[in-house]
C-alpha cells in the first residue's frame, strides 16, 4: 500500500497512540473533579497545554483545545463575529479557504454580517492589493489560510500582517491546519496573527482533537457554552488522553520538520519533473511558495475520481483535491477561484506526501502512472 | 481506591479501549476519501451509527455524532433557535438543567431570544403545571433533562410529552446524558421527544465522543459548518475510532441495564439507610423517582469540598454535586433552584455509583463516613 493522501488524514503514530491509551487507562479522572483523580488529570492537561504553547512560542493561556480544525475555524469566525458585532459586521475571507472557514463566514450572512471573498491570482495566491481594497472601517476580521489544502499554495501571511500593522481593530485569523510541521512557524504565526487553528489528525495524532491559538487579550464568544472549562471559553469535559497524544504528536512533527522538509521536497520534485514530461498532464502546484508535500495535477479529459480509482486498483491512495468535497463530487473550489475552467478543474487529483513516505514509493507511483496514462489514451 | 464519582466520568472499559485502538490502527482512513481506505472507514462509521440507532430503537438517519454532551446540548438549543427564529423566539428550559443547556439558552438572549426557566418542586422535580403556564404561542423549544446530574431526580418526560401532544410547533429536547443506561429508554425517549443528547464517557466510552438523536424531519441549523459531513449537519473529519468505541460501550451499558439496576439500587439503599441514622446529615436524593446510582447529601455546617477532601484521604472519591461547577466553588444550582438555602446547599456532596462498584466498597465507605462524621463533630 502506498498512502499519498496525508492531507486528508494521517495514520496515528504508534507512540502517540501509546500515550493516548496510557492516559486513558491511568489518568482518567475528570479534570474538573476536586479530588486527586481530578487534579492528576488536570496536571496532564495543563502540561500538554504548556508543551504545545512552548512548541509554538506562545503562552499556555493562549492555547485552547477543540474537537478539531472545523470546530477551531467555526469558533474563531463565529465567536469573533458575535463578540464584536457592535463594532462592525464586515468580514473578509480568502476565496480559497477551507469550507470550515468559508461556510462559517457565509453562515454569518444569515445573522446580518457582510462577507467579502478576497480573490486569488491564477497561481493560487491571495491577491494582496485586491484584498486591501476590500477593507472597510467596519471590517472586524480577515481570515486567510497559511497554506491551501487543495493545491498547497502558501499564502502571504507576513505581507498581510504588514498590511494590517496599522489596523488594530481588524483581527487576523490563520487556518494553519495544513501548514503546521510543513512550513516554518514564523512564516504563518507572526506577531500580528490574533488567532490560528490547528488539527491533530493532520500530524499523526488521534482524530477529534485540535487547538486554537488566541492571542492574549483577544476575545471571542464561546461556541460551546456550559460547565466553564478552558477558562470558561470552551465548555465540555476535556479529552485529556487525546490532548496528551496531540501534544506528543506536535513535538514529533516539529522535531522532524527540518530534515523532513528536504526529503518531502525531493520526492515531490521527482514526481513533478516526471509528470511534466507527459503532454496531457496539467500541474496545478507550482514550484515556489508551495508546500513541500502537496502536488496537484490532472490528466486532460479524465475526471479526478477516475484517476483516483485507477490508482486505487494498485493500492495507491490519492485524492480528488480535498477529502471533504470529494464525495459531493464538487470540482476543487480553489481551482475554480483561480480561474481554472470547470472542465479542467474536474480532472484534478492531489498527492499529499508525508515523512513516512519514501523514494521507492515515489518510483512505484510513477511506474503505475505510466500505465494509467497509457490506459486513458483513447479518451484523452 | 473507591471511585464513587461516576456521574463526573467513568473509566473506559478495557474492551472499549481495545475497539478504539484497533480501529485507530487499522481503519484510519478519512471516511470522506473516495478510495478504499475511505470506504472502509465509512463502513465502520455507518455500522456504528446503525448499532446505536438500533439500541435506541431509532433510525440511523436520526443519529448524529458530536464531541460530547456539551456540544450536543449547544447544537440542539442554538441550532433550533437559529433554524426557527422566524417562527418564534421563546424558549423554556427547566431551572435545573446542566449548564450546557442552561448557558446555551441564556446565551441566546444576546441574540434576541426570550428564555424562561421552569421552576422545580422542593424535591427537585419539574413543576409541570407551572411550566405549562409559561408556554406561549411563540414558544419554539422546551428542554428538560431526563435525570438531574446533581441529585439524580428523574424528570416527568412522559407527562411533558402528553402536555405537548397537541402543540406540534414546540420542539422537545431531552438531555439524556445521566439517564442512559440507568433508566428504561421508554421513560425518556418517548415518541414526542424531538431531540436527545448523549455523551460516551458517562458510560465507559472514550472522552470526546457523543451523539444526538434528532427525529426525522426535525431541522436544526448546524453548529459546525464546513466540509459537509454527517449529512451536512455537523462538519468535521469523523472520529471513527471513538465512534466505534462508543457504539460498543452503549451496547455494554444497555445489556447490563436490567441486572445493574437492582444492584445499584441495593447499594444506594444501604448507604441512604445508614446515613439517615446520623442526625446532622441531610439527604437530598429521595427514594422514588430518583436514579438508582446517585445519592446526594450534606453534613450540617460542613462545606462539600471539606467532605470531599476528608474522603479523598482514604482514597474514596466523591464529588461536590457536579464536576463542572466544583472548581468554581459554586453551590449546587439544582439545590438552590429547589429552594434549599445557600448555607445548606454548600454542604452537598454527590455519590454516583456504577456497575463496577460493589457492596464491600459501600461498607468501606460507611466505615470511613463514621470517622469523617466524628471528626467534624466540633464544627457541626
Amino acid at each position: 500500500m502506498i498512502y499519498f493522501d496525508n492531507a486528508a488524514t494521517t495514520q496515528v503514530y504508534p507512540d502517540v497512540l501509546k500515550t493516548y491509551t496510557e492516559v486513558a487507562t491511568k489518568i482518567w479522572g475528570n479534570p474538573s473533579s476536586l479530588h486527586n483523580l481530578g487534579s492528576q488529570a488536570s496536571r496532564v492537561l495543563e502540561a500538554s497545554r504548556k508543551q504545545i504553547a512552548d512548541l509554538l512560542g506562545k503562552k499556555s493561556s493562549e492555547i485552547f483545545f477543540t474537537s478539531g480544525g472545523t470546530e477551531g475555524d467555526n469558533w474563531v469566525i463565529k465567536g469573533l463575529a458575535f463578540e464584536r458585532a457592535r463594532l462592525g459586521k464586515h468580514i473578509i475571507v480568502s476565496s480559497i479557504e477551507h469550507p470550515a472557514v468559508k461556510e462559517s463566514a457565509l453562515w454569518l450572512k444569515t445573522q446580518g454580517f457582510e462577507i467579502d471573498l478576497a480573490p486569488v491570482t491564477k497561481e493560487g495566491f491571495l491577491d494582496l492589493a485586491k484584498m486591501a481594497e476590500l477593507i472597510r472601517p467596519d471590517t472586524i476580521l480577515i481570515s486567510v489560510m497559511a497554506a491551501n489544502n487543495e493545491i498547497g499554495s502558501i499564502q502571504p501571511i507576513k505581507a498581510i500582517s504588514d498590511l494590517l500593522a496599522d489596523k488594530p481593530t481588524i483581527s487576523l485569523h490563520v487556518d494553519a491546519v495544513q501548514a503546521i510541521g510543513k512550513m516554518p512557524l514564523s512564516d504563518f504565526l507572526t506577531d500580528r496573527v490574533d488567532f490560528a487553528t490547528f488539527s491533530g489528525h493532520k500530524f499523526h495524532s488521534v482524530r477529534g482533537v485540535g487547538f486554537i491559538y488566541a492571542k492574549e487579550g483577544k476575545k471571542i464568544s464561546p461556541l460551546l457554552t456550559g460547565g466553564g472549562q478552558e477558562s470558561d471559553k470552551r465548555s465540555t469535559t476535556e479529552n485529556v488522553a487525546g490532548i496528551a497524544a496531540t501534544a506528543k504528536a506536535l513535538r514529533l512533527a516539529l522535531n522532524q520538520f527540518e530534515a523532513g522538509q528536504s526529503r518531502l521536497l525531493a520526492m515531490k520534485q521527482v514526481i513533478a519533473d516526471e509528470l511534466s514530461q507527459y503532454s496531457d498532464v496539467v500541474i496545478f502546484s507550482q514550484k515556489s511558495n508551495f508546500l513541500p508535500n502537496i502536488l496537484t495535477f490532472g490528466i486532460k479529459n479524465i475526471r479526478g475520481e477516475v484517476t483516483v480509482h485507477a490508482f486505487e486498483k494498485h493500492q495507491i491512495y490519492i485524492s480528488t483535491t480535498s477529502a471533504c468535497s470529494s464525495k459531493a463530487g464538487k470540482a476543487a473550489g480553489t481551482l475554480i477561484a483561480m480561474g481554472v475552467s470547470q472542465k479542467i478543474a474536474q480532472t484534478a487529483v492531489r498527492i499529499s506526501l508525508d515523512e513516512e513516505n519514501d523514494m521507492s514509493e515515489v518510483e512505484q507511483f510513477l511506474t503505475i502512472f505510466k500505465q494509467v496514462y497509457a490506459q486513458t489514451q483513447k479518451v484523452r
